[in-house]
């Protein structure tokens, strides 16, 4: 195993310069606007396979975006790794909370990255962490070669659920066998700490629209008289919350697994300090289920947001409109036990109760994606925590997310293989909102750390 | 007093073509972009001013939209009808909810008007009410010429506020000295029963901005540690009404002028059909506060209602935000007894005091009017009430008003007169809403009856 760390320094410019090409596609999955985007970023993922020699490579089409396939196998004997990572983005609004053009790649030193950050949509998320895998091969290639068998995986959807990936996955069980996938879509505990994620999430995401009277209203001719779906709307989310934060959809919590007090011990180890966490998203209290810290919060325990709420007049000035619609999008994260096909169908059920015979209701359901825990026993997470070693002189830290990845139990039920979540972001570099960024440290990092991988794996597979 | 009627009927065409012209004109006072044409729009009316022969013609500027004036005085000793209308107009949103687009005004008929109606934004309110007075004054010049002397005050902010209005009016007091004020912004019964509005519910429009951190986040990293603008503004909206739908702003009722025993019975007596009501505007059940039917729920009782609310991701699919704003516009709807500003007080007080200390709140005031009642035993009111009579062959029923002109009580304390609200809408003529009409006839019958008014009240005047 070589020196990757001075041929990565020789190319960090390079290296920089195409993931800017990268990043100034705006492939944003969940507006049809950019959908001719979605195919540019496909193609140009494709043509960094084919440079790195990768064979069979392809632009494989599904009924939304497409996902891109290449594989380089040297050796049957040898293992096998999966790299799973995804070419699409998060929307960009509100876009004048932006300090630059999203699409527009710039460096920029910050606080936490002296050194300076990649800004842009997708800089993090996941273009860059992705990109890092591809980087990572030619980094191999120019040393000794690749140790092991390599098949990429790179879709377009993960932002909007990944529903054709499942169906790709399902019909081609085979072309994806593999020993270990490795995926970088999560954070490291912070700029020193590197940690691999060993849970994540799941994701239910509905949509709920009320309707009123047939038409807007006069909000004086009709104020007092009439429902309003905004004032329903708003009393109906309230109450899926209690007086100690706890959701109240009936079931909700029946199959959670509580943590164990040795469980709840090892978080309570996890660096972390509150103060410095309120600091960095600029709040004067934490908010949360009673009982638990801020770390099982985000982490062992289930969540109810609203991502989006609108109705009636939003715009400059008033109107006075006593409105016949309103509507919000509600996402739950979900927690191992839980199953969210089921935790969709309990929302839709309570939410039809709850509404009163004054307004009909509509309930959507987005998508979702089931919860994941990996162990730390596995020889995975072992050639993982060598690699973060070699790179970071510190062993890294076994941590769950509370962000989800909805494929990744698909993976491991379909595929019979469990992930290695290999995540250089921070939570600071604002992904899914205005200035995302990527420490352009983290992103060389990654790819040493992702090259040796490589090696560690394939020797203690061996071994 | 001649023949109004034939002389309507036989320039019917061409008041209508006139009218359509001035509908044209996007007037839209809340939008900024919409300046220009409001100036349009003023120019217009000046323009039907001066071809009327009125003197004085002038568009008076105002630190916002401009109020234009006109007065014909034929003699001192007669008595001064003040007119007031007003050419600016409501928003358009939801615009992809209106069968055609909202300036280009068309004719088409409706089961309530089988004669036809005039389809476009402000062919109700005001624009269409607001030229019958212009058109009033044609028809009576053409037959016997104006009995008394007349001023034309039509303004470009009533859908805003007013603001300016009411440093106008303030500052020119003798210019529109008057004995009688004629407003034409309000509605009739029915189709077949002419009504007067004796009272107008005041107004206080407020804005709540709800702030959490200082970005948006991503709802699975921060979901559960973080308190949502949008859940807690939403708790905070559902806790304005009590279970009973009676508003909690404490102070909120302390002034309110209850209903009289006989006031409520001569409420009742009020043709009003509930499923009419219902199906008018397709809604399964009436809601409202407790103990107060639906007419006097909209007319003698006070009301509070979300106009419109924002934040998070409100496009297309979905996004997994954790949004760091939440707005909405809040109006409240005011009885006799109330003054507008001691309640905006009373809800900014209130507002701030629920509001978390996990969030930052900003509340703003944009405008309000207080309540107004007219007595039925003045001159003015015997004055319309047989302008009606002689029209529609039925003496007009004095009802109570949802609907907020919040500069008639102003005009009462500066300028010392009442106003009499010779309204010619229907409820169902969709003002404030997509598809606003106009009936055809109600235009013409307007035209018609305000004519007539001007010859009643000179003469009571003089008896």
């Amino acid at each position: 195993m070589g020196n990757f760390k001075t041929y990565i320094d020789k190319n960090k410019e390079r290296f920089l310069n195409e993931l800017f090409e990268l990043l100034r596609i705006p492939s944003i999955s969940a507006n049809s606007e950019n959908d001719p985007d979605i195919k540019i970023a496909a193609n140009s993922i494709k043509k960094h396979l084919l440079k790195l020699g990768l064979n069979n490579c392809e632009i494989c089409e599904t009924d939304g975006h497409p996902i891109v396939y290449g594989e380089k196998i040297i050796d049957q004997n040898l293992p096998t790794i999966l790299v799973y990572g995804h070419y699409d983005v998060q929307p960009v609004d509100p876009l004048d909370l932006w300090d630059q053009e999203p699409f527009q790649p710039y460096i920029k030193k910050t606080e936490i990255h002296p050194e300076g950050a990649i800004f842009a949509r997708g800089a993090c998320d996941d273009k860059g962490q992705m990109f890092m895998h591809i980087k990572a091969l030619e980094v191999m290639m120019q040393d000794s070669g690749l140790p092991c068998n390599v098949k990429f995986m790179i879709e377009g959807e993960e932002e909007v659920g990944s529903d054709n990936l499942e169906i790709f996955v399902k019909n081609n069980k085979n072309k994806l066998s593999n020993d270990i996938i490795l995926v970088s879509d999560t954070g490291m505990i912070n700029k020193t700490t590197p940690s691999i994620t060993t849970g994540l999430r799941g994701l239910s995401y509905m949509e709920v629209e009320l309707t009123g009277a047939n038409r807007d209203l006069h909000s004086g001719h009709y104020g007092g008289t009439v429902a309003n779906p905004i004032n329903i709307l708003s009393k109906m989310i309230a109450s899926l919350h209690d007086s100690n934060n706890k959701i109240t959809i009936p079931g909700f919590y029946n199959k959670v697994s509580e943590a164990s007090n040795d469980e709840r011990k090892e978080i309570s180890s996890i660096p972390f300090n509150l103060d410095e966490f309120k600091k960095s998203i600029g709040i004067n209290a934490e908010h949360g289920e009673t009982g638990y810290s801020t770390i099982e919060r985000q982490s062992i325990r289930p969540a109810l947001d609203v991502n989006g709420i609108w109705g009636g007049y939003t715009k400059e000035g008033s109107k006075t409109v006593l409105p016949n619609k309103a509507n919000a999008k509600i996402s739950m994260r979900l927690v191992p036990g839980q199953n969210w096909r089921e935790i969709s169908k309990l929302f839709t059920k309570h939410i039809k109760n709850i509404t009163p015979k004054t307004v009909s209701v509509k309930v959507t359901e987005h998508h979702g994606g089931e919860p994941y825990v990996a162990p730390t026993n596995t020889v995975g997470f072992k050639a993982a925590s060598n690699a973060y070693e070699d790179v970071f002189n510190l062993k890294p830290i076994p941590t769950k997310d509370g962000g989800s990845i909805p494929i990744i139990a698909l993976f491991e039920k379909e595929l019979e293989s469990k992930s290695i979540l290999m995540g250089f972001g921070l939570d600071s570099d604002a992904i899914h909102s205005p200035n995302e960024h990527f420490g352009v440290s983290n992103f060389l990092l990654g790819i040493e750390t992702i090259s040796k991988f490589y090696h560690h794996f394939t020797k203690l597979s061996k071994g």
